[in-house]
């Protein structure tokens, strides 16, 4: 299989796409940002790396990074997770917040905001914003084996100050019981959420969940093999707002979106992909980095819904 | 891999559980089945048979009719369905009724309730209800290569006497114009509902799920090979109400459940899965067909989260 | 206080005004109506009648119906009325539905249509529908000291032809256990909701809720006292849909709008007031009939807001 | 009528009650307040005061501060108020979260809580909290027309540090853009819930709405006419929770209760009235106070509802 002719194929496609979404706009950082951007990255199982397009151009990873976050947090306090957060998927903004309300206070699963503001608490412990965020910084630098990783500061404050909603969100879990510091949690949440990666970063990141949790080049175990399945059960299930049972339907890969236009996708077995560009559909993902990842599982085979003979 | 084996210890495991659930009881036929019941069927995809415990016993396979009867409907109007139901997932019963009414009356998904009527009143068409039920019991018998498989008269009509819920659903979305035949359409979806089946016929039935599409024994195309993958993509994220997210997380691999207490589930390429025990999680799916799923992937590895090598 | 020159001049405010609002649609006999009609009848605590404009013609008084079917409930179970139906406001269409589920099949107030298809199933007890629907007409004709107060069959019908959301409603509540002959009593209430009436009829009708329960013409007792007190205070509060609020905020006087384009008004111990334009605002009461009540509190000083000697 | 008979054999009554409800325990202050007292205070439209029980101990008023907050933002912006926040009833709390999401943001009413913020916020204009509470309590004093009136520091300071259901309002509000100072509003918010009042003092205060608008002391129009009776429309409708049907259908008078246990209760033209007692019903109302306010209503023939004769 010609990977790279595949992804070739694919930028092309894109990089002429007339409809192309709307890029997010609520902060400056990313409104600004050229909508006429596509980069993608395949980190196969076997370490070699195909790269197209702005493949290595850094945008901000939003809510990619709760993937991440959520590994950290499975590895402080285990399954005790599941007693904050559920693992369901969750529909529409509107429904998060009439379900938060219906259920108690306990988001439906890791990948809303809710739900990973709950997880940035977890990863707080009782320790301090600055180091917490320090130590989700060096997770991002060893799983991605590059110090080059870095936190947009500029996006992080403007998180910080229009994000009106996620603190919100944090205190109304408070009035349930289900948030111990809401002013040092979001400020972890809004620090993650500002990870600049660029797509061959994101893709080499992903790996440990191609690698039934191990980390490739080091060897060691990231989470288990049990836990990196069930992160990907999740990303199946969850992992694009509301349209993951539409991700699934068409793709069939678990992935991870971002409102920075990313999408991190995991062929368990196979390859880390990683894909960007900043316009938005009407749910709130990636519209070409979708469609970039149907055309992928299409010309592939890749999809956990495929026989493996057919992949 | 010995399957025999590996379902007689989970087998031996389920019967002796002491916590069987809660059958369903708001029909006689349902609420006097006796509870201390379990049975597996797994068919492989190379045509070899394995069942233990009670695989020959008859129940009423309920909501894993929707599966069936969404296959028929793909046949019949294709992707023009996608315009009357989504696919994404619906959370609790109050979440379907409150999305249902946020989002113009068209159902979240094929297995939800609202849905599979829907669903129903596409495969009925124009046609009268009892030709349409003769086709579906028919299909099933194709499905199954078991002329045996039936339509449980009194639970049919049992069905259609305490379906006040499933009458609501209908009318409610017929005030949308979402529905066409609203009596026709609910006598189809009570009829279906009360398919009597065994494990050995279901898991035989849910083959073609397995081969691409493809029924292994007259090696025609029930559904096209992207369908088959998508349906199997909808079972994964809304197979289970609102304990999908946990079916994926736990067992990882696509199914469905009905209140009768059986589940199929499907892994692609390898085997078609059949179990069922009366008694009802929380959720409302079988609890220790759950559970003897979750052992059987343990045990074979099967999900589709597993890289094909750890299988 | 000239009340006819009052009325005569809100008459003429309304038959120049031009935004008329527009008419309910859902059914023919209610679409073909001519916008540009206006009539109102006052009937003071004294008997002295005065109408303006289109004061005799019949119009269909739909939800107004439900204050007079309260009565008949009342009389018939009492205060047992209320373990079936609330006495609080109920927002939208969209929250009644949602507060439906959330409590439990318990409508929240007789005057949305859940609770009034209740109150009807409490009319109808065990009897015939076409009994009951008599009872209800001639129970209109002795409050309006007026045999020809009729039933548009036409109406009758097409609302039973069209009311998927009320049957929706009514086999909801009986899967809750809130019903008891879901068929018979919708029967009873579209044609209730079909009592075709005229201002003047209608706010003879109303005089009882003027006199403390008693009909002024025969001296005998419709309801007690506190109970005509008590439905005038639901009329207050739950009279006008999701505009409720503000028809007290603006006019002060309890009343009952129908999507007909009527509203009945009662100014206990001074006059029953009933005024008709077609037209609906956004929250489907009668545009320019509020806007006359309003002027008329302004005019008259009757609010139930209004010190005493302010009127 | 001997109104000091009356309200003498009410205190007998209430401080013989055996059912007294819970009262509120959300912070020290509230829950370490003795359950057993009974206050009750009544100004007449004609000066004459009349008091009986624990009238003239001091206790948190707590949400009855919303009408005086609303008074004085109608004053400073007028009918502007009414583009930030609805008119309409509000159902549960559950309810009035939905909603706000269903309603982009604009609270239902200015009694719930997230309504009251608003206000709060209008009151507040770009001012300093510390000045807006200054303002606020000088009005309760000129109302009052006692000094003693005392803002309860250890209850504003309890009410900031567990108000995360309040925090969360805010903010979410403000992500719809309808508050402009979360921290500032909050900080007057919470001071005027801990105005620590006595019956009388709160009768007192609330004689201009007796007056047509009018404080009879000094003459002057606290607010105009017409916003008077729409203050007492909005009680009516708005005042006591989810239990604003019941008391209209109850008693009958316009009130706003508050989770201290006093409700202020206004008969337009005749007395201005404050109950207490710290234990609350199913739906945060004082259960003995508005049991004291049934039959006060009941033996002076006061309700808005009763035709002026009758009273």
């Amino acid at each position: 299989m010609d990977i790279q002719r595949i992804i070739d194929a694919i930028t092309a496609e894109m990089t002429a796409a007339q409809h192309r979404g709307k890029a997010a706009d609520y902060i400056p950082a990313l409104a600004r940002v050229d909508p006429a951007q596509f980069g993608i990255a395949v980190v196969m199982a076997d370490g070699r790396v195909f790269t197209a397009g702005d493949a290595r151009t850094c945008f901000s990873i939003q809510s990619i990074s709760k993937v991440f976050a959520l590994s950290m947090a499975l590895g402080k306090v285990g399954a005790d997770l599941w007693t904050r957060v559920g693992r369901e998927p969750s529909g529409s903004a509107f429904n998060s917040v009439v379900q938060l309300e219906h259920e108690g206070g306990i988001p439906r699963n890791p990948f809303i905001n809710a739900g990973a503001i709950v997880v940035s608490d977890v990863v707080l412990g009782g320790g301090e914003p600055r180091e917490t965020i320090g130590d989700i910084l060096r997770f991002l630098r060893y799983l991605a084996d590059d110090d080059e990783v870095q936190i947009d500061q500029e996006v992080a404050s403007s998180e910080a100050e229009t994000g009106f909603r996620n603190i919100a969100l944090a205190n109304y879990m408070k009035s349930f019981g289900n948030m111990h510091n809401v002013e040092s949690a979001l400020k972890v949440y809004f620090h993650q959420c500002a990870l600049s990666m660029t797509c061959l970063q994101l893709a080499m990141a992903g790996r440990y969940l191609v690698h039934d949790g191990k980390h490739p080049g080091t060897g060691r175990q990231v989470v288990t093999a049990i836990r990196a399945r069930r992160i990907n059960a999740l990303m199946l299930t969850c992992g694009h707002y509301d349209g993951s049972g539409e991700f699934a339907f068409r793709v069939g890969i678990p992935g991870k979106s971002g409102v920075g236009g990313g999408i991190i996708a995991i062929v368990p077995g196979e390859a880390s992909i990683a894909v960007w560009s900043p316009g938005l559909n009407d749910r709130g993902n990636s519209l070409l980095g979708s469609l970039a990842l149907e055309r992928l599982s299409e010309a592939t085979g890749w999809s956990v819904f495929n026989p493996p003979g057919a992949r």
